[in-house]
């Protein structure tokens, strides 16, 4: 049975308890946002005592199904005022697998100013102050942890930002070499960890054995069929592993959808120089490594590391959505720049996505001409250091837009959009529009079919079909993001009836259910949604908020000259299904 | 006929054109809200050229009707998202009174980055370049206007604050001695203007009459009325003449709902030093003026002239919610620094009340210890400059808590509360509320029942009868708010019936309408709700937006210990009689 670890930082206690009978089966953004849902005032402040920071692996994390290692991260975000799920890969999934935890949840506030540490191994957690952890970034953090606790531990850390409980502070899990590299960006979660006086969480899973399924053996013989499966898609197997997800670059750009110095083009000249196949090549020329996994058990290996010039570990090789933000949409062709302000989001604990959007508006604004690297480097660092400039930006895309009188503000729900322009790839402008989470594309990835031909083909110029394909996607999406599964086995799952089979034949096996794919979907896909709505109902926000801003419906984007034209009942039927 | 001037931006061409059938028996609040509600598109970016900022003069504006120089400004807020109406006095009404402008609707924006003059005289109107103007406070801005144009005009002017397009931008109107202290404060109706280029607008009345009445006689028998009625109430007569506004400290600091250092106690301790009596005594130990109309024809002269030590002019008399909001609620309790402030704030151009909240939220962050009156002057000439940190706070107390992680934001809708603290006078936190502009005590002055016992008695500490207090009050406010009439007039109006009907006599002798009391509520004052309540619908707020922040039902407030407890059925409830 999983357990709960609840750690209350105004008694300085934490205590195991038995997982609730109604979230037995939840995983992943299933329980972060029942938990969330059932447990947070829906308008309290996200950064008050009412807030609660929920941590939890999906329901597969801790086993050996292959890429099952994705952490959910879940609370009431500071930069949307939604309800807020954002996962990401690192060792921490696994390590709560192993250690049959379900879910952390932290509340309260500490009476300290000073940072707390919560340590946790197989005898329970203990808090302690970390004085000595103050303000450090997340590199040198998980360094002095891992000189404390040992190189194996996981480490679940925040930033400076995170401590100065900024909106776009993200949540830092260590990587397999024991890196701060992956992160939980989206929503300011990091900030809610700061509120609640918590810089570091360390999972110790010395002597502890793999999560047991319920089956063995299906277990094995299911995984064995998925993992083929993986390695056989053009995508899973081919495309992702050799250039990483930055392939996009050309492709999105080819498509006109690539935002460009804050969404005034859908195409970027400089876009050879900061493309998955110039990434490629410029790690392979400084003898870095172009295919890493993002966390224990991934098979796809679709990240990297990044060297600088001398060969030196620089940062891992920038995300696509990173190499667009601090690139395209900043009107900056220059990899090296834009691994070096990857590696300051990192270390400073910044959502990349947020910070590049938040950068473009304020070049926008007048705060530094488009393309000056440097410049946004430096401002990076402003937010580091906690000065007013920084706090604007790290406030997010909408706070800099007021500080600067800018009015195209590429938002929804106050959090920025990503790397796909929706006026030309209008099913992710649905997503965006009516995801429980703001303006997110991993919500509903609606670019397989609009542009990429997976799982279907849906044109992604016009408004016909785009509401429907974006309801599916979520539902499924939010299911997957519940199982610990990384979201890319989607592009097999959706062309390979049989992977979505084995993902559910796992799923059986290693619970003791007897789900079928229908499900599936419904008890952590649809009802995540549901439970994720009501909260955002009760927080304050109606049909009215499902709505891209209005220059995205009067300025035509250039090369298709088309505007988002999806209409209004078309976005207020996409979640009518649930 | 009165005229509305169309002023497009865009185009630099301004235009007359007769005011629509519609509109025609409307004025104030009642317009702008009628033509801001039919022209600005509900989900527009505050800033953008979709935007329009209105100017309407009050129906009586223009006449000899006592206490009728009430001006309105309205548009989409870049505080609230919602619509606004911001009010104030001083010449620009009755100005367009003479004009026969029922408003002026500025729309578009420039090309040019320049700022822009609109000169008004019987004429018409031309627009023009000013870059002189560019970056100059309102006292040297109206003082380039009175050198150009002579000492004559009546000036409605930005500082740098509208200029810079920040959301606390107040725009000033020109007193009687040609001074900027009279603001349409709330709201950032000052950046709306920045954001169409325009920096100030002059009207020239030379060679016009007063506006022309339906019936000369009956209304100047109903205005003599009205003013007998005025002169002999305790409230018009006696109390505001002598004391002003801020002879509310020491009765609202007794009541317990005094807000102190940001809204964490309901008495302050320093209130002698900065109350009505001491102001007062201070204006007259200095030769200062202790009673001045805020506008031609005002007959209770709440207002004052406060002079420095010296006895030189420093700034008109700061009104009691100035007082409080660089007072009380930031803990300074110097009345000087308060002047200091209040004149920074005139010249700067921003709301005193959300400046005062903002800094007090500051200070809460953490930024300068409460009671450092230096230091928040200092903070105010930050705004000027448009450094980092004054673009902070120019946006107001909801971003300064965003940008500093500070959870107590005493906001409803993005705007901060006023001078009353709700917690301890319920009606006024209902009108917070549910009032269509976000937290604004002018909407529905409950404290008149709560504390004043003025127009009946309802008890401030109970949830009792709050509602329908405040129901009845933002309608019949509304209503006001549409003549021009100073809502100060309610406090006779309340207690003595014919005063009411003499408001109703001076409409209907002025405009040939033959209105009775519960028309000229319906039409002015439900109407525009109606109106209001409608755009924020379809602006995206719904009755989840009509809600105290969270720490005002948790929190209690000494000394009183009582919490914010109006049940959210009530709150509902409270528009259900439009």
């Amino acid at each position: 049975m999983r357990s709960v670890l609840r750690v209350r930082m105004g008694a300085l206690a934490v205590a195991k308890e038995e997982l609730a009978e109604a979230c037995r089966l939840l995983g992943g953004r299933a329980l972060t946002s029942a938990l969330v849902a059932a447990e947070v005032p829906a308008t309290c402040h996200p950064l008050s005592a009412e807030n609660r920071l929920v941590i939890a692996p999906g329901l597969l994390s801790g086993t050996a199904a292959p890429c099952s290692g994705r952490i959910s991260i879940g609370a009431k975000s500071p930069l949307t005022g939604t309800i807020k799920e954002s996962n990401a890969g690192g060792t921490a999934a696994q390590a709560m697998g192993r250690l049959g935890l379900a879910a952390i949840v932290v509340e309260g506030k500490p009476k300290s100013e000073a940072p707390h540490l919560l340590f946790i191994n197989k005898d329970g957690g203990r808090l302690s102050e970390a004085p000595e952890l103050k303000g450090l970034g997340n590199y040198d953090t998980v360094k002095a942890l891992h000189e404390r606790f040992g190189e194996k531990v996981a480490c679940i850390t925040i930033g400076p930002a995170g401590e100065m409980r900024l909106a776009v502070a993200s949540v830092a899990i260590t990587d397999v070499d024991g890196r701060p590299t992956r992160h939980c960006g989206r929503g300011g979660l990091g900030a809610v960890m700061g509120s609640k006086g918590l810089k570091a969480i360390v999972l110790d899973t010395a002597g502890l054995p793999r999560a047991a399924s319920a089956n063995p053996e299906a277990f094995a013989a299911a995984a064995k069929r998925f993992a083929k499966h993986l390695a056989t898609h053009p995508v899973t197997g081919q495309t992702l592993p050799m250039y990483g997800t930055n392939a996009l670059a050309n492709v999105i750009n080819s498509a006109g959808a690539y935002p460009t110095r804050n969404f005034s083009a859908g195409t970027f000249e400089g876009v050879d120089a900061i493309s998955g196949e110039t990434e490629r090549e410029t790690i392979l020329a400084r003898n870095g490594n172009p295919r890493h996994p993002c966390h224990p058990g991934c098979t796809i290996g679709c990240s990297s590391i990044y060297p600088d010039k001398e060969g030196n570990f620089l940062s891992k090789g920038p995300e696509y959505e990173t190499v667009w933000a601090h690139g395209a949409n900043c009107g900056i062709a220059d990899l090296d720049a834009i691994a070096h302000m990857d590696r300051a989001d990192d270390d400073i604990g910044l959502d990349t996505i947020e910070m590049g959007a938040t950068i473009a508006v304020a070049m926008e604004g007048g705060l530094l001409p488009f393309g000056d690297a440097a410049g946004a480097l430096r401002l990076l660092e402003e937010v580091r250091s906690g000065t007013p400039l920084g706090r604007i930006l790290g406030s997010g895309a909408a706070v800099t837009g007021k500080c600067f009188g800018v009015s195209r503000i590429p938002c929804v729900k106050g959090q920025a959009m990503p790397a796909y322009d929706p006026r030309a790839a209008k099913g992710i402008g649905v997503t965006y529009a009516t995801s429980t989470m703001g303006a997110d594309h991993t919500a509903g990835y609606a670019i397989a079919q609009n542009v990429l031909g997976v799982g279907g083909s849906v044109n992604p110029l016009k408004p016909d079909g785009q509401a429907g394909l974006s309801a599916a996607l979520q539902q499924a999406t939010a299911a997957i993001d519940s199982t610990g599964l990384c979201l890319f086995i989607a592009f097999c799952v959706l062309d390979v009836p049989d992977a979505g089979q084995a993902v559910v034949d796992m799923l059986n096996a290693h619970c003791g259910t007897a789900w079928t794919p229908d499900d599936y979907v419904g008890i952590l896909g649809k009802a995540t949604l549901r439970a994720e709505r009501d909260f955002n109902r009760r927080a304050g926000f109606t049909a009215a908020a499902d709505r891209l801003p209005d220059f995205m419906k009067s300025e035509a984007l250039p090369p298709h000259n088309t505007v988002f034209d999806v209409s209004d009942s078309d976005l207020d039927g996409v979640h009518a299904g649930l």
